[in-house]
């Protein structure tokens, strides 16, 4: 429970791109944020689905270096997209789902203004997550780098041939592996795409980088979770095409021999949930784990 | 690397229980190490398959005391039963085995002397290992603890039956679970059953404790693994009988509503490992990775 | 769809063990079906719970031999009871849930007697499923035999220590393995404990039979499907103590030396399912597999 | 063991195409079998690498209508191209590997004129093994059609994005789907890409069909085993890209409401194995399963 009282002067909406329905919770929070005294700004592509509104529009970049909060109006997409964007400024933020539970949008839109009082009393609980960098080093350079908030996923291209691809860690050497694939995932992403891969689920609170294969062709291979300062090297052998998916919202075709080098990033996530929040009943829902304590 | 010269003044030998072979290997070092100017003290059990020597023997409190390294001869089972009983005195320990490499004893019988040599010199890596405590709780009361290295396991008991507890970690519930029982981990045991039973690798270097169920009757059940502070409280509802191991070294007999409480220990365990020690190294000869890294 | 209608003139009552609200069914039952012009006997314990009746009770060996129908009222584990103690009749079994969907019990105790005028007219479907038979053999006589409907299950002793064994098909050597334990189970018990030890799930008109590792030391182990006529050895090496376990419902402690061998047995069990019976809509509910098809 | 004696009196001879290697072992076969009396016919594009040989070459369709025998060259992937096209015919065939065993060319290079010598002797066992036959549905008419020997692959397209479809058995509903996509294998196929996605391996004698998710969003998902006369309809809903692969051989793209309909092919192909050939011990080799059986 974070009982300080900030003030949250100004706070960015952003909402999901092109929504109708997105944009009429939009409108509702800006107009009550306004009248509780908060400078509002929308998010600039946002703002394109309520044209006739009368609050000011920023980019991402306007929004992280003046806005001290950011609600997002969404999905888990939404939100980890607004998270990247402003991984490096350092902007709390809390997610808003439009009915259906996200794993990181965690307010209900019929209970959204009760929930956005509470976070402007102070009445929220702040919620660091890890994010990665991850660079593609190609002849020694890097090519592309990027954050993830989720997971890095290294998988076949096209021509869907099995990739073959050395993992060091450290500079120490882990394994060669012949695969579908590789996810490297925050604990946040272990309940993303890694667990469909039989990944395990890493409390956030425990940091560390996970490594998944996909489908590898020994049948020895494991998950591996590991340290949290890992610096983790990923180097294709194969003359097979090949891709990296950051958070499933950016990729890059990979060549032979590229080196994808992915560790923890200096900049952190934070999430803001309301009162109340646990993070295994947001499993329990999420997974269908059914059960209730029992009575005693 | 550790380059402070520590003197290691007095050495503790620990054998495994009543081998022959070992006692030949515990005579080596005991003269080598009294030749090298140390006091050598042999653990009181061990001390029973070498009697004609003339060695100071001692039991594990008085070890704990006195000295400043313990070498134990053995596989992994000797190893983590020594650690377990040093634990509150901070020994630090290093493993020599009879021939086949364990998790934990990665010195060879054949170059142990050379190995000491460097170790007495200081050249050697030290490792710290996540140790757990856990009570077993009856009415409130504690009518059980012990320390665990690799693992707490709560499984069905005689009758075969599914046993049925509940979870909660910090108090918080995180589920109801029908199965076979439960495996929980620390890094150093997530390499040990819990691997068997489908659990991640963790590297030792990132702490948490793993939990990893046993043939659960949910089919969405998976391995968790959690914070570093993380107060794990495990409760049967089951009339049938249940078991907690401790290390597969002791065991409980427990009963409906009792409780397992398990946590992270103040106290730690320090491994000494040779120079050029490599935990992915070991994994690979361990778990049969072949690979070589490939030659570019 | 079965079309042709089966007089079931004597039709044999089974109940739950001990169960006050099952005694509730099976009256009613005796009742409709005496109305019905049928025969009816009551299984001999069955017939315990409700002693004011006026119905002739019977062992199970006269049940076999004069009824050519069974009604089991209960779970699952009482329709395998049953069905184990009838198989060399073969009579036909139909379950009776007491509310809660069976995998075999799929008629609901609230539409019984629907399904029962339904089936006496031969509006059913009939289901063969295959059945395992047993044997320990001990210095090469049979010291123990057993039909199982679901699985046969090796498993670790008291003492919770790995066991190692060796299974050979036909005679022909397929691996040793160090585990907890090894389930074989007919295509009908793959949906039983089979499922929560990552077993496959195998459709019961593929005949068959399957082996699943328990948490075995070696990651490579996979579940196997084995042909229709396989005959099974599994011989124990372990000097720990082991145990077989038959549908859960009988065990025997298992020596050093001994060898299981199970094979098909010639007898069959056949299950009559209500019209509309589908097997995948009752995975479905079973498994929380939760949608619908699509509307197109 | 196939006692009676086939003439073979016309051998086809198939190798990995491009391959000089192969081309070599080619005509030391060649030469071998005319010498022993038998026409030999090359296929076509195999001959391409053996120009200056007198051998007539044939394609597949005349190879299939003439010769009584197929000897591959080169590994489980041209064995498996060569079985498709030779399947309407019903030629048996027998692989010969280049120096590493396959899971289905398990004659060595080394002991190959041997080996068939002991063909031509009849001393050889024959194994027949399940085919399917799939076709692509659009809009009511086959627009693409393949056999299988080892699978059929329903899988994302380039966007890399999660596809949806709905699964049923001979008309009856079985799941709706969310993943990366579904593996449709024989027996044959559960020791190839079905192994490394968690499938079970099902002995070729039993025939049967292997549908195994691949990173399904539903935890329950399992594993599921159908009966021989399944048959098989995979109906897309994403509006996602989607592709189907056959053998890993030939793939075609898919839309969304495009219908995949799989069965067993009423043609079967016929493996020949040497003398001593065990299907466990192939296992045993290709999965490294270590252990030979104990003495005892």
């Amino acid at each position: 429970m974070n009982t300080e009282s900030p003030a949250y002067g100004c706070v960015a909406l952003i909402g999901k791109y092109q929504s109708a329905e997105v944009a009429e919770s939009l409108r509702t929070l800006a107009h009550w944020l306004r009248d509780a005294g908060r400078e509002v700004l929308i998010e600039q592509a946002s703002a394109e689905v309520m044209p006739d509104d009368r609050f000011e529009s920023a980019d991402f970049d306007a929004l992280g270096r003046r806005a001290q909060l950011a609600v997002v109006v969404g999905g888990d997409g939404s939100l980890i997209s607004a998270a990247r964007k402003l991984a490096p400024f350092g902007v709390p933020l809390v997610g808003i789902n439009q009915g259906r539970l996200g794993f990181l949008t965690d307010v209900a839109r019929s209970s959204m203004l009760e929930s956005l009082e509470s976070l402007l009393r102070g009445d929220f609980r702040a919620e660091r997550r890890v994010l990665m960098q991850a660079q593609v080093l190609r002849e020694g350079r890097a090519v592309f780098s990027a954050f993830a908030l989720n997971d890095v996923v290294i998988s076949k291209g096209d021509l869907g041939r099995m990739i073959e691809f050395e993992v060091r860690v450290d500079g120490e050497f882990v394994y060669s592996q012949r695969s579908d694939g590789l996810i490297v995932a925050t604990p946040t992403g272990s309940t993303a795409y890694s667990l469909s891969a039989n990944g395990p689920i890493v409390h956030p609170s425990l940091g560390g980088m996970l490594i998944v294969p996909l489908c590898p062709h020994a049948l020895s291979s494991r998950p591996i979770v590991l340290g949290d300062s890992a610096v983790l090297n990923v180097r294709l052998f194969s003359r097979h095409d090949a891709r990296a998916h950051f958070d499933g919202q950016e990729h890059v075709n990979l060549q032979g021999d590229d080196v994808l080098r992915i560790e923890r990033s200096p900049h952190q996530v934070t999430l803001l949930h309301p009162p109340g929040y646990s993070y295994f009943a947001m499993l329990r829902e999420k997974l269908r784990w059914s059960e209730a304590p029992k009575e005693v």
